[in-house]
C-alpha cells in the first residue's frame, strides 16, 4: 500500500467528573487525511482547510507524530499528507489529537501494521505535546479505538476500553477562544480531600452506569465539583446551558475537553435535538457565535476510507 | 414472628483507592444475633461475648438502631437482643457496621419487612454515629447487602451494588488499637491535585476490573496514593506485609477500614492460604498478637439462620 485516505474523528476529554483520565470519541466532526507514502525521510504537509495551521514537518501535529515514526524506521522513508480539517483547532473538541492519532494511524496503515496500538498512543502524544505542551492521552485513545477509553495511567500507559452505551451527544461549540494552557493554569494545585472523595464516587458510578447502560445513574454520577466550577467562568452562558438542557431531558454533560465546546448526551435522538434547541436559543441570546453537533458516540476511530 | 436469629457478616470498607464509597462483606468473621420482639417500647441488651461493650440501649451500637425503630414505629414496640460478637470492635472490620445492620434486619424482619434496604440504612447509619461519630454507610452498606457496593454519595443516599468476583480474601488483624478518630485525624483537608487524578484513574480502573471481573486490572488498581501512604504509618509491619503478599501472589489489598486489618485478596484458595502464612511470618517476627481469616466475598449480607 503506498496511498491512504482516512477519517479522524473528533473526541470529548474529562467527561465531567473524569477528568485527565476519560475519553470518547464522536462520529462528528471529523478531520480526513490522505498519506502517502515516500521513500525518502521527508515530511511533506499540505493544509487543505482556511484554518492557518503550519506546514513545516516540526510546528505541525501531524508533521511531529510523522518525524518520530520516520525516525524509529531508520529514515528509511517518508510520508506526504493532506489534511481537510474540519474539527475547529481550539474547540475542545480534540482537534490536535485528531492529526496526531490520524497520522499514527494512517503511517501504521501504510507500514503494515508494524506498530501496536500503544505504539501508535504513544507517537500520537508527540503531537500532543506540540499542541498543549503535555504528554496526554485521553483524546488520542478514545480517537484510535473509538468508543469511551479510561487513561489509568500514564506512566506506565494502562489503557481500558470501556464499553460504551447507544446515547446520542449533542455539543455546540460557542466561537470564543479558551486557550488549554489558560484553562490548565486556572486550576488550584491543590484541592480539598473532601471534593475528592465525591469526585470519585461520581467516577465511580459514571464506571458502572456506562457499563450496566443504566442512563439514571450515567446522569447522576456526571457531576464535577471540582473542575468545572472553575473552568466553566471561562465559556459564557455555561450555566444556563446546562440547566436548560438537563430540562430538555439531556442527562447530563459538561465542558468538552478544555472548552469552550459543551457536550451533552441524551437517551434518543429527538431529546438530541431538543438539547441542540435549547443551546442555540442561549447563545443567539447572547449573541455568540456557534457551531451544533448532534452526533452517537463513535464505537470505531480512525476508519480507512480508501487506500 | 416473634424472635429471630441472624448472623452479621464482616466488612472491609475503603478498598484502597476507594476511601469513603466502596465496601466489602467477608464470609467471616460474623456475629450472631438473637433478637425478640416486645409489646413495650424498651431494648434489652445482653452480649454473649467477653468485649465489655455496654448493655444500656442508649450506648450500644445496636441499642440505638432499635431504639431509632421503636421512635418510628410509635413507641409501641420494643426488642430485646442477644448479641455474639465474633467480629472484634477496634478491627477494622466492620464491628459497629454488624451490630446496627444486623439490629436493623433483625426488627425489620420481625415487623415483616415494612422498611426499605434504603430505610434499614439511614436506621443503621444511627448506630455508626454512636461508634466513630459520623454516618457513614461503606460497611453498613455491604453488611445489608453482601457483596461489594458503591456508595456514591451520602446526602442524598445513592447506593450501587458492584458485582463481585469470586476472589478469596485473607485477613490480617494484628491486636493493636488504631482508633477511628485518630485514623481520621491524620488525613490532611487538603490534597495534591495530582495525587486525586491518580486516584480517580485507579478507582475507575477498579470498577471496571470488579464488573469485567478482570483479575490483572484489580491488582494494577488496587493503589491508594492518598491515604494509605499516612495511615499506614499507625500499623506496624504494613510496608513488608503488602509487599511479601503481593510476591506470593495477591493481586493487591492494603488497610481494611481505617485499621489495624489488612486485607489481601487472590485468584485461588492456595494462593489466598499462602499470603496467610506470610502475614503469620511477618507478624510473628515483628512480636505482635494476631487474628488471620481466609475467606470469600460474601454475597448474601446479613442471613437469618432460624425464626
Amino acid at each position: 500500500m503506498q496511498k491512504i485516505k482516512i477519517k479522524s474523528p473528533a473526541t470529548v476529554a474529562n467527561l465531567v467528573c473524569g477528568f485527565d483520565i476519560l475519553g470518547m470519541a464522536l462520529n462528528e466532526p471529523y478531520d480526513i487525511m490522505q498519506v502517502q507514502l515516500l521513500n525518502e525521510p521527508n515530511v511533506i504537509i499540505r493544509n487543505n482547510d482556511y484554518f492557518g495551521l503550519p506546514e513545516e514537518a516540526e510546528k505541525n501535529v501531524a508533521g511531529v507524530v510523522l518525524l518520530s515514526i520516520i525516525e524509529r524506521m531508520k529514515n528509511e522513508i517518508g510520508f506526504e499528507v493532506e489534511i481537510t480539517k474540519q474539527i475547529k483547532p481550539g474547540s475542545g473538541l480534540g482537534s490536535s489529537a485528531a492529526s496526531a492519532a490520524g497520522a499514527a494511524i494512517a503511517a501504521n496503515h501504510l507500514l503494515d501494521n508494524i506498530f501496536s496500538n500503544e505504539e501508535m498512543i504513544q507517537f500520537a502524544m508527540n503531537g500532543e505535546k506540540l499542541a498543549s505542551g503535555v504528554k496526554h492521552a485521553d483524546n488520542i485513545s478514545p480517537c484510535i479505538s473509538g468508543g469511551i477509553t479510561l487513561i489509568r495511567s500514564i506512566h506506565p500507559l494502562d489503557i481500558i476500553s470501556i464499553p460504551a452505551p447507544d446515547l446520542y451527544v449533542t455539543v455546540v461549540h460557542p466561537q470564543i477562544e479558551v486557550k488549554t494552557s489558560d484553562a490548565r493554569q486556572i486550576l488550584k494545585k491543590q484541592i480539598l480531600f473532601k471534593d475528592a472523595i465525591r469526585q470519585w464516587g461520581n467516577i465511580a458510578g459514571l464506571i458502572t452506569g456506562l457499563i450496566k447502560n443504566d442512563h439514571d445513574l450515567i446522569g447522576r454520577s456526571l457531576e464535577d465539583v471540582i473542575i468545572e466550577p472553575v473552568r466553566s467562568i471561562l465559556i459564557p452562558g455555561f450555566d444556563e446551558v446546562k440547566k436548560k438542557c438537563k430540562e430538555a431531558g439531556a442527562l447530563g454533560g459538561g465542558i468538552s475537553g478544555s472548552g469552550p465546546s459543551v457536550f451533552m448526551l441524551s437517551k434518543d435522538e429527538s431529546t438530541a435535538k431538543a438539547v441542540e434547541q435549547v443551546m442555540k436559543e442561549v447563545y443567539n441570546k447572547i449573541g455568540i457565535d456557534y457551531n451544533t453537533y448532534v452526533t452517537r458516540i463513535n464505537k470505531r476511530g480512525v476508519e480507512v476510507v480508501s487506500g
